[in-house]
């Protein structure tokens, strides 16, 4: 079970919401969690949860989204949500008042791959933006670059870690649906992401993927691209990183 | 020996310079070479030159520049744009006057090669600006991101045909150097290319990389990428394409 919750965000007068502030609303967050709960999470490396803080340019707001990745955490996470109706920053020493929290979406992973599995037609494409710093790791190194197959790599650990019933796996599978992408059109930029006092170098901007290959293989690339948004993409999603948007280009 | 020339160009009013435009001052070009040199271009596939239009927003000019690799293209393209006052576009269907022709710029690879092998320190860095369209060719798709490797196999590649006394080689050279560079910034976006009606894409905008490694890895890097304005980068750089100015953080 997949959820998207939003609530805007009321800053005091004058304060700035840089992505960057996401580390401090995930600390303040995981702070209103059912200790258990919270104690749980902090032995888990891939965290059932992606959240993220971004100036909305068309509604003129300031958006905190978080998006669930398993039942326990969409009803955890979602009543703790519902219950706020502000949160009190400490590193910042002010309090944010939050309005209009709600799940904008649910969905199941069998219901995202039926969508794709049983249209009549396998996807063409589709478009990411990538609304907060994304960054990949690899070797030790940051990549800054949206590599298909870092991109792919990402989505396959969390699908299969939170969707054991539906995995979707194959030797070097990662390796062998990025050889069938082709990188069409981008915009994109450097942007570095602060979390406790060092500077993550990542990327923002947006880019168009077309789809080559079989049928499977882009009925699974249109599964795991439209799961993305839910998950966040690369590294530090729990933290406010790897935000992203996905448009699918229907078959 | 590499030259860079640039000429001031007065288009007819309300007439655009896109850089898709180089490729019909390309022709035009060959028609103004003394008959053997244009024929003995077309049996080459690595051309002694590079060429490009764009217009130059400080100085308010739509500038044409032309880079040559070897003497004899410096000595005849050089006697052929001094000779010009305006050049004919048969396929425009206008004439375009041509002013402040000059060579800027005039250097041995042997004294590129010094500058760095003979500096105390090894350099650090570099920025590259890609002016016109750039792209890649590899395994018969176009690569449109600027990946480490295909920029040094280009200019190395470029380098070791037209500098034979000073071959830059060993196995895997470009990926070895490019296992050394480290993208830290960049603003870039995906741009198409005109040429003979279809459309080839590319992307223009810059990067920067640091340089690690050994000293002598740096210095390699150095000297190459302060060979790359004269030679272009990527594919079609005869036609307009990949036209690029660096700048090396000096160690």
């Amino acid at each position: 079970m997949l959820r998207r919750f939003e609530a805007e965000l009321r800053l005091p007068d004058g304060a700035r919401a840089p992505s960057s502030m996401g580390s401090i609303l995930h600390g303040a967050l995981i702070e209103q969690l059912p200790e258990d709960y919270a104690d749980y999470l902090h032995t888990e490396n891939l965290r059932p949860y992606s959240q993220s803080i971004r100036w909305d340019r068309a509604r003129e707001r300031v958006i905190w989204r978080i998006g669930t990745l398993d039942r326990t955490a969409g009803e955890i996470i979602g009543a703790v949500l519902q219950s706020l109706e502000h949160i009190h920053l400490r590193q910042k020493g002010y309090t944010v008042d939050m309005q209009n929290i709600q799940c904008i979406e649910e969905r199941g992973y069998q219901d995202i791959a039926d969508e794709y599995f049983r249209a009549e037609t396998a996807p063409r494409g589709a478009e990411i933006h990538f609304l907060t710093p994304t960054s990949f790791k690899q070797g030790g190194a940051y990549i800054i670059l949206p590599e298909s197959a870092l991109i792919l790599q990402s989505l396959l650990a969390r699908w299969n870690r939170f969707c054991p019933d539906i995995r979707i796996e194959e030797d070097d599978l990662a390796q062998t649906l990025a050889a069938h992408t082709r990188l069409t059109r981008y915009a994109l930029r450097s942007a570095a992401f602060s979390v406790e006092g060092y500077n993550i170098r990542g990327f923002r901007g947006q880019i168009a993927l077309q789809f080559a290959g079989s049928d499977m293989v882009r009925r699974i690339l249109g599964t795991l691209l439209t799961f993305a948004p839910y998950a966040g993409l690369g590294i530090k999603t729990a933290l406010g990183m790897g935000a992203v948007e996905t448009d699918i280009w229907k078959g």
